[in-house]
């Protein structure tokens, strides 16, 4: 199955597309991109730096002729993009999209989209603090996962097709239901942001200790929140919106779970936060083994031990 | 001020004392270093890696004539560590410790000092998820913060000395009293680290999600926390159960902030949730403007933009 596409359009400028379209002109995986953007600035910013062959003005134009078309725009933002194109999309087209929650991109998409085009929703777990048409590098896939969550009677070839594309910048292709996804992903994503999100709102709230005393010592573990902390705050906030139910359970045991530490800390209860100190360490073992994150101490930051 | 100790002991051969050790020689700031530390295992270690000059099975042997002693134990080991080394140490000594808190390490040492010793607690805000006598590195201090909280009425030649010895090893000194010490620790790093424990945790605990699916799919934040959550079970415990009502004070207001949010999402007020967000970017800028932390992307674990 090629990995090449004669015709890709990118829908929304940030990190994730502008990844996808280094990664693709590094492998020579599209004939030719087009790209649109909402903001007028994100739209200067891509043609001066050349990130696609031609930026649009609208989203109608950008797809005109594609076969594929990468929706790469807030969750919130997806429903009015689906309408605006449909009417323009080509027939046989594949469309997805690399937003963070599934079901509710398959509620907002589908029913824009006309028959003989292939809607293959899809979400790469790979991101970094930045955001912009600037923050994006061909490496951003390399070695990450990233989920398909197909409907039932998905076009075969269709999907084999989009994998290849995606294998070829790099990454892994994993196929499952999107309500799994959306679940798992509140596990290992969205809960663990809202919660530094919060941990660098009540820093920044204290007035006790003064804004560059946190800043100043942050590097005792609180800086690790504020990198994720720093994430795009427009594509987060749709996707605690659109995430709520799955999100809010996790956030709810994350809640019972830390109660019952507080008050081991209050009783003086030290075997059992050695015991869970001790197990939580295991997990870090097995991440690093599955290859999803570096053994260097301190993420590599500093000189390690030769 | 001379910078050099002629015996330099290490009580303790964890990440910290060893990056001592590494630094010292690197820096030619120690006539010779002794070691001990509780551990037979961890002695033999350090002994086959020649971490100190001479490692000894006592505490009190090791610290036997040396002018700077350096108690990097856990919290909770340092009364008994006390106890032992008081009548053993040379008139003029200078002891300090590397212990997480502050006020609890004073009251725990203080007592047993003999007159003519020069206590003088510290903190170097420096480590990393790994632990015992392999893990140090000699630039683990470079630009970090290396807290001191001396008592009233220390001698201020020996705080200059061992000022001019951390500034050596390449850190910043800052002097405070111990209990804002250990409220500030409790904003920048132990309640950062309970809350990492708890968001791990929590994914250890979900049986809907298997545990290869947190693992794999962990690139999308929550690999940020194990990290953290990776820290010396031991060492922990003892941080928690030593500043407990300033952590806890810490963790009551987070608790509060992150219902604020879960409610936000509960309700869909998506304004709330984005002007948060906002803020929390800020603070990122300024730790980074601050030169505590690196700008790379994803701390610079993958190949950046240009």
């Amino acid at each position: 199955m090629s990995a090449r596409f004669e015709r890709v359009a990118l829908i929304g400028l940030g990190l994730i597309a502008g990844s996808m379209a280094h990664a693709m002109r590094a492998g020579g995986l599209a004939g030719r991109i087009t790209g649109h953007a909402r903001s007028a600035e994100t739209r200067a910013t891509a043609a001066e730096i050349g990130l696609v062959d031609e930026v649009f003005e609208t989203a109608a134009e950008a797809v005109a002729g594609a076969d594929l078309v990468v929706l790469a725009v807030p969750v919130g933002a997806m429903a009015d993009v689906a309408a605006e194109i449909a009417p323009h999309l080509a027939p046989g087209a594949i469309v997805t999209d690399v937003g963070s929650v599934k079901q509710a991109v398959i509620d907002a998409v589908g029913p824009h989209l006309p028959e003989g085009v292939h809607f293959i929703p899809g979400h790469p777990l790979a991101g970094t603090e930045h955001s912009g048409p600037r923050a994006g590098f061909a490496s951003l896939f390399r070695n990450r996962w990233w989920l398909l969550t197909p409907l039932e009677g998905t076009d075969a070839d269709a999907l084999s097709r989009l994998e290849a594309l995606i294998r070829a910048m790099g990454a892994n292709v994993e196929v499952m239901e999107a309500p799994h996804h959306d679940l798992v992903l509140a596990v290992t994503s969205h809960a663990p942001h809202l919660i530094a999100y919060t941990m660098v709102g009540v820093a920044d709230h204290l007035r006790r200790v003064t804004e560059s005393e946190v800043i100043r010592y942050s590097a005792a573990g609180f800086r690790d929140f504020t990198r994720i902390a720093a994430s795009d705050p427009t594509m987060w906030r749709d996707v605690f919106l659109h995430n709520r139910e799955a999100t809010l359970d996790i956030l709810g045991r994350f809640a019972e779970e830390l109660f019952v530490l507080q008050r081991a800390i209050r009783m003086g209860d030290g075997q059992h936060l050695h015991d869970y100190f001790t197990r939580t360490r295991n997990i870090r073992r097995g991440i690093i083994e599955a290859g999803q994150d570096t053994a260097a101490p301190d993420f590599g930051r500093g000189a390690g031990p030769g």
